[in-house]
């Protein structure tokens, strides 16, 4: 783990030598230690560690056709309205794009976007948005990532950066301390992101340097391409990959030193510390194994965890997919994103005969998910050899699980034939084939040309009831929580301008409790509701937890934090110094979900998208979930009721009275 | 003054005499002894002053018919879905009352409730809400008072008490520490407000009872008789003291010594120390004139007051009529309601030859305009008579004096005639008349049975054309604030369930200054807008406002404390341990504000109900507002929008999925 150990501490090493010494973070890896590291973050504060370039909200315009480069400002009303993150791309796309165009065409653009907090030693805050109109779905698309580049933008002085038109050669874009310079990038072109990386740091000589970029996926249009930060973040779902790499643009590297205060330090100290120590106690799962650590056999049991393409149920050795397994068997270390205290990110190597490479990183329980059970796989070291090509190639992990799964099924099927798969047996649970497959859609090799183009399309060219298997919404194709066990969900999934999406979504579970009038009762879910319940109760939680889910997305906070409406919303106040509330902030939650329902509209989709592919009217094959299935009645009559409670008509389009009260009268 | 020096102090004395020792509160009158006043209320903190019977929800229920007394209770659910006051009112009122009912029968209700923060030294808290379906509007009645009187019920240890049925003799209720029992009032039928508290305290010994009663007023049903809370508190609109009376409900004695802990005592303390320091700031003007002081002569120049029944402009005189005018001619008193820092409640004792009894405060604001300028009339000292005969017979001044200027324009324009008025010369300006008609209200004498059934009804009888100057909406009469001026306010008067409303309503001018965002950020209004401004973006500050007032109408917070959301959300956590919100509470208060909705729909009123008198469409005859009026067209569309943006459909109808939205499907 030599090579890595100096790149990606929770601030970066150099400028922050003197706080942490030669103290290596990658080492901490238990509670105990978990403790000594929350005193570090203290220490940080009390030595007045730099809060740098706090919301000045510096936009970087970036014209690709014409090199020409500009920098733009927005004023606190405009700040405050649509926050940042997923609120700026949802205000740009719907501004300044024309309608129908090709999404991989120059006339697309693509916004990268930070959040008010980004920037700042926030647990949780080191993330970035990107957004464009999407390859996969045609409509809204956008992505949110972790780790250290969005921080850093801020730090070089940008709050966000949007893309327009197509270079005429690869490019890649050099961000530092308020300047920036498209540099070329034809050396570069072709390259996986590792070596991508490597070159970038060594012709820039600093290693410090934060790197945003696509893979060969990416520059082959692979429609689900993902844009991958620091190698092992991803900003995953709806081909925002794809969108760069249509406008040859490979990388945007970043660096920067800009200091700028927040509004009440003392209080926002004060605030972090009591965040810090509920974060140890709530997220001490994801400090030890990661996402899906301890999970996946409940996952399976409970049929949460897709088995065969959202087919079959009783995949019983669900457990070897564990991160605690692969933390027994394997070796698992851990990292995080920018300033956060779950670290919740893994890193794993294995030698022969998958040889994973540390530096991209380790699956997450999606990516163990799709890529593993809905393969019908429990070989866990080809699952993390599968998401180790993702992400030098950058694919959306996914979208790539689920279209793998599909062409799986339809092999069984006997639609795909050893024609079709130049002979590759591609059977459920083949983990040799599943890796193969990887390899041959990040470089649209066969029949992974058609299986780039994401199910839905892909579907449409392999015809012979190929759809019926094609497990989408919209385009984009279905994360690993099933939608028959979480039924508000499965509403979601449908209803989201994203396609199937799970983080901006309700998972059912967490409002099923007798405590959620305790965690919910901010946003005013009282009263815990079944898991199945499709009842107009459920699809109010739905959208009020969605609008609070998209000001997440727009402040740029992580999920794994989202859950003390009121501590959050002290933190933007401290910040940014606004006297806002969560009514203001869930508004604009509204506001910008609204905005993403707006542009879908324009761009031709119809309330007929918002439905769930017909597998998931039926119950499984077997497992838990043998007898349990969406009543489409009941979904039917959940979009209509969601659809009101959005303040939109019977067709999904929000009322003139709505957009008026979210100020988006401007939209029409 | 020595007779009431003893009777409202601003906590009980006799229970904290050993806090307050001998010192006379009501000696307290400027700005630097109100400090010394805080030090008081922190010192009763420090020694922990018994925090009486919080949130624990006993809701006495009293069947005057059969006398039978019973307690219910109510959960935390339940609790924080209608928070109280207000909100329990409107609960109860759809829950329990038959459709179509005769208002001023023993079908109706009649409702007495507290807040959760009641009964807290939490200035601004000393309020109640009365509600039944009103017999002016034949709608959604309520009304809120100040005082002690809801405090001391707290104390007394009950929430809310429900009136059901009809005494066959006259009785008043007696609750004490946990009891309640129904006494004879044969003696008291009859009496004024004054002789009624007197004997009541000497028959029950105890000089420190709180009464809410009605006088003779009520008694006779005058249609928009009030309840007087301690001699000089009404709950004034909408007519409930007609509803007690029609029920021979004469009076409600409470006192109670109960305790009961706040959910965090010490965040409270922390709270409301801040709190008191701002008012402090914020209040002063009240502090030392109480309402209206040092603003009626802007008022009447910008044209907010209303001159001549809403006619004129160009009232000259209003300093005439300005608190500081009084405490320099006539000498004022203050004093305030329970644990209230601001004491804006007036007394005044005149002499020859209109001998006011100070027992009977002085005018509000409301009061000077309606009873004063909106009458042409510049003498305050019988302006000063006219308000204490109302609080003796238990009228609502606003009523009162907008139905004796209605009578005023009548009688200019020969509508009615010397004949009608037993030979009163009832001219615009006429002090001695004005007076002579207050009295003739309160015993329905003559012309007063007349107006004493409201301006609509008067109308109605009186013919001729007489219906172009009863100033109402619903029935109920407009308010001192001139919707041509405050066009806002003017919706808000057109769509309020309760009729022309000013309590629930948004003012224009708090929203028309460049710090806005500063003050309203947290309820999401971010710009100013002017005054006569009627978009879509003034309707939507009415909307979210009047959602929060409502809130503050079920916590039962007063209006003068109502700018500082985020810490009065704070308040609510530490007293009810509530995990709430701002977003919380503000749903609470839409689905108050819906409730009252459905409440007049279901009992006949329709759109054609939310309308403003044709006076409002034309300007002024003079004065500042001589070129402006309201645009029907204007006025129209804003009223569509409101409908809208609180999704109700065209007709003003909530629709099913708001209800559901608001768990509110039960009220169809």
């Amino acid at each position: 783990m030599k090579n890595i150990e100096n790149n990606h501490l929770i601030f970066n090493k150099k400028k922050n030598k003197e706080i942490f010494g030669n103290i290596n973070l990658t080492q901490i890896r238990n509670i105990n230690e978990f403790q000594f590291y929350l005193t570090l973050i203290e220490k940080t504060y009390n030595i007045g560690f730099n809060m740098v370039n706090g919301y000045t909200n510096n936009i970087l315009r970036v014209d690709l056709t014409s090199e020409k480069i500009s920098i733009e400002n927005s004023d606190d009303i405009f700040n405050r309205r649509y926050i940042g993150g997923e609120g700026f791309v949802a205000y740009y796309l719907l501004k300044e794009l024309k309608v129908g165009i090709d999404s991989l065409s120059p006339e697309n653009k693509l916004i990268f976007a930070t959040g008010p907090l980004t920037g700042f030693a926030i647990p949780g805050a080191g993330r970035n948005s990107v957004g464009a109109k999407s390859p996969l779905t045609g409509g809204f698309g956008e992505a949110e990532v972790g780790g250290y580049w969005g921080a850093e933008l801020k730090h070089a002085g940008f709050d966000a950066i949007i893309f327009e038109g197509k270079a005429k050669d690869p490019v890649y874009l050099w961000v530092h301390d308020g300047e920036a310079e498209l540099r070329d990038a034809s050396h570069l072109w072709g390259k996986i992101t590792g070596e991508v990386q490597e070159k970038i740091h060594e012709e820039l000589s600093d290693k410090y340097i934060r790197i945003a970029q696509i893979g060969p996926g990416g520059e082959k249009l692979v429609r689900y391409a993902c844009i991958i930060n620091d190698l092992r973040n991803a900003a995953g779902r709806t081909g925002m990959g794809a969108v760069m790499g249509s406008k040859k643009l490979k990388a945007i590297a970043v660096r920067g030193n800009r200091k700028q205060e927040v509004a009440d330090k003392e209080k926002l100290r004060e605030l972090l510390k009591l965040f810090n120590e509920e974060i140890q106690i709530r997220n001490a799962g994801y400090f030890e194994f990661g996402t899906g650590g301890d999970y996946m056999e409940e996952a399976a049991s409970s049929g949460n965890l897709s088995f065969r393409n959202f087919r079959d149920g009783g995949f019983t050795n669900a457990k070897a997919l564990d991160p605690r397994t692969i933390k027994e068997t394997l070796g698992l270390e851990k990292d995080g994103c920018f300033a956060c205290s779950i670290r919740c990110k893994k890193i794993i190597k294995i030698g022969d005969p998958w040889n994973v490479d540390a530096i991209y990183g380790g699956p997450e329980y999606e990516t163990l998910g799709a890529l593993g059970s809905n393969c019908g796989i429990d070989d866990v070291a080809a699952v993390c050899k599968a998401n180790e090509i993702c992400n030098k190639y950058s694919l959306d992990t996914i979208s790539t699980g689920i279209s793998i799964g599909f062409a799986m099924e339809c092999y069984e099927r006997g639609i795909l034939t050893d024609k079709d798969t130049d002979g590759i047996k591609l059977n459920f649970g083949n983990s040799e084939a599943m890796v193969q497959m990887v390899k041959m859609i990040s470089e649209r090799d066969g029949l992974g040309d058609i299986l780039a183009e994401g199910v839905k399309r892909a579907a449409d060219k392999i015809k012979n009831g190929s759809d019926k298997f094609a497990m989408h919404v919209k385009g984009a194709e279905i994360p690993m929580h099933e939608p028959r066990l979480k039924q508000g969900l499965g509403l979601g999934y449908a209803i989201s301008p994203t396609g199937a999406e799970h983080m901006t979504n309700l998972h059912d579970d967490t409002i099923a409790h007798s405590r959620v009038m305790t965690y919910h009762g901010p946003i005013g879910i009282l009263e815990p509701l079944e898991m199945d319940d499709l009842s107009p109760r459920k699809v109010r939680a739905l959208a009020y937890y969605t609008n609070w889910r998209y000001l997440f997305n727009a402040l740029l906070m992580c999920y794994f934090v989202s859950w003390r409406y009121n501590h959050l919303t002290e933190i933007v106040q401290a910040v940014t110094g606004w006297n806002t509330s969560i009514w203001e902030l869930m508004k604009a939650g509204e506001r910008i979900s609204t905005m993403a329902r707006v542009f879908n509209i324009r761009e031709g989709l119809t309330k007929d998208d918002d439905w769930l592919p017909d597998r998931f009217f039926e119950p499984h094959t077997s497992g838990a979930l043998s007898e349990t299935a969406i009543d489409p009645n009941k979904l039917k009559s959940a979009i209509q009721t969601y659809y009101k409670i959005m303040g939109w008509n019977e067709n999904g389009m929000p009322t003139q009275a709505k957009l008026e009260e979210l100020e988006l009268e401007w939209v029409v």
